[in-house]
């Protein structure tokens, strides 16, 4: 039966990239390694342009209808000035809400042929792989109450609440605990339960539900230290679990270690396996249009589609292995560009994975 | 008039990287440079031990009757089994908390003779000089409503209140604006202010005060974005002011890049100029009692007190070449030690600097 795919293409540079992802769809539905249909909805800036709305009420029930979400990126400055409920983000924060994608799996992994672009030491960074899962749907991004007040004296004071239940923490814990099973059974679990109640709890329902994982070896660090420890010893993690906020920021540090974030992709999965699948990079508005935004982030997220929500791990693996031999060929966008390489934009690029496919 | 420090050794290393520090005051004061008188007492684990409380009503008032206060550092495993609010870090809080120290200056400087310590190449960091101001007495860290709640259903609930009044960020901007005048007059605010209603609030606050110090180019960042450019280029920047949580996190990735936390030095201020001093590192248990610890970050600390609380620059500029002629000695404890430098211990570290004097 074919599964279908809603493709939300976004902002900036999303559209460029998006096309060439879908042209390595179109080789493996061609070939009858995959049956997959392809629905095109507006997300973020380009909906709001559209219909005055980041998250149009069509796109979160085709989405919700779909098997998986391909998205491009969402936001740009031209959004900023509007009021935080209209902007782009907003489309993306309703996906997730409104899908319950929970769990968002970011790999940090360093290509051997990209080990120049970091920049940390080539010894500190060589064969870096580590999986962070993310908690996505909870804590201060959606906690109530929210917003800015104002006092009897007239001074505006702005609140966010984090807030996480037993339960949420639980399952997420249950994705890390479950993909490092698959891996090298390490699990660091990252909090601020020297400082904060909300993550003490945290703590404490890792440690519980790790009683059902008896082969992981499952550690726990501030997050202070947790941002000292990517930039000190990154090779030392495995799998690291933790909140939204903390995510957000420790899942782009990590990546950046790599030197290479064209090139990482990400899933977001709720409790029945649909996902959505989005490059980790945003939506660089400063070059979008120009064709040199590089496609790889893209159609690595096509790979773990695949794998996690369309159950066609083998086709996952032929687009990894061609993206790793484009890289041999020596291929690269501006972005990952270093001396002797031939410098490709977009098209060429993504054309060049199909070739290799 | 005599000057009043308070020594708070705290936990761990804390005690004997302190007593370097006072050799140094002792120098300085036998020489007639500078007229202090010091006090001790207890806080964290120590305090805890001794009396039940990681921070007694004496220390916080001998504490707020000083002129400033030197603190080693708290903390350690011995202490993490006991209820979060008997923890060596209330002790610190509570200092935070009870002087209102709400301004914290953290610099990550790389210092030219431990280039080779950081994990980053050399061209990414060479003459790294970035100040890292934080608010230290608002936030996540001490917002209500706060702590675990058992919902109708029998499930656990854990929140924590980010909170941000107007007048908490201005005075927090102006610290930074006015420390950036002595600088290159860039400032960087972090937020998230596409998420986070709190920080959008930061950020209008942030462009508000800035209106009063033309000569400041201010810019904004996400905060998942700074932690991804201070790895990508930390150069980039000249002072970053940012919340409780983000600034906590955001300084030790900051500080790590210079791969010799031992060395860097904070200071956390009041408005009335009284201040904490403190090495940014922890108390590491793990070296505890074994005269290995470096005590060089701690040495720097009394120099930033006698600059920012003490009136004595030329005091805190005569540590701080002492401090560089060691290191131009090739002496090196074990944290920063490298090939063909000279091994030296706690005690041997702080004589140095001494004779240095
Ligand atoms: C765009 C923004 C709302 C989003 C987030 O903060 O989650 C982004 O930074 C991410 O990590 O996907
Ligand atoms: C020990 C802890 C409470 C403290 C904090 O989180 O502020 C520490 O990490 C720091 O940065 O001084």
């Amino acid at each position: 039966m074919s599964k279908n795919i809603l493709v939300v293409a976004g902002d900036g540079i999303g559209p460029e990239i998006v096309a060439e992802a879908i042209k390595v769809l179109n080789v493996l539905q061609a070939e009858g390694a995959i049956d997959v249909t392809l629905q095109h909805a507006l997300v973020g800036g380009a909906a709001y342009d559209a219909v005055g709305d980041p998250l149009p009420e069509e796109t979160l029930s085709a989405a919700k209808a779909s098997d998986a979400v391909l998205l491009g990126a969402v936001g740009g400055p031209k959004w900023e000035p509007l009021h935080i409920s209209k902007r782009p983000e907003k489309g993306l924060l309703g996906l997730r809400a409104g899908l319950g994608l929970f769990a968002n799996l970011r790999p940090a992994i360093l290509y051997p042929q990209l080990a120049d672009a970091s920049t940390l030491k080539p010894e500190v960074v060589a064969g870096l792989d580590i999986m962070i899962v993310r908690e996505l749907t909870g804590d201060i991004y959606f906690g109530q109450p929210r917003g800015v007040e104002t006092l009897p004296s007239g001074e505006r004071r702005g609140i966010n609440t984090m807030v996480y239940t037993e339960s949420e923490v639980e399952r997420i814990c249950r994705v890390a605990f479950d993909i490092a099973m698959k891996r090298d059974k390490r699990v660091c679990s990252v909090d601020k339960a020297n400082v904060l109640e909300c993550t003490e709890m945290w703590r404490e329902v890792a440690i519980k539900t790790a009683a059902d994982y008896p082969e992981i070896a499952l550690t726990h660090m501030y997050v202070d230290n947790a941002a000292m420890q990517l930039v000190r010893a990154p090779k030392q993690f495995d799998v690291m679990v933790t909140g939204n906020i903390f995510g957000d920021i420790l899942s782009d540090c990590a990546s950046m270690l790599t030197g290479s974030i064209g090139m990482l992709p990400s899933a977001s999965l709720n409790a029945a396996g649909q996902g959505m699948y989005e490059p980790i990079h945003g939506s660089a508005p400063d070059i979008a249009g120009r064709g040199v935004a590089n496609p790889l982030a893209t159609i690595l997220s096509v790979a773990m589609m695949l794998r996690y929500s369309l159950g066609a791990p083998a086709s996952a693996e032929r687009i990894e292995s061609a993206v790793s031999r484009v890289l041999d060929q020596g291929l690269r966008t501006p972005d990952i560009l270093s001396a002797g390489m031939r410098r490709v934009g977009t098209v060429e690029m993504g054309d060049a994975v199909v070739a290799a496919l």
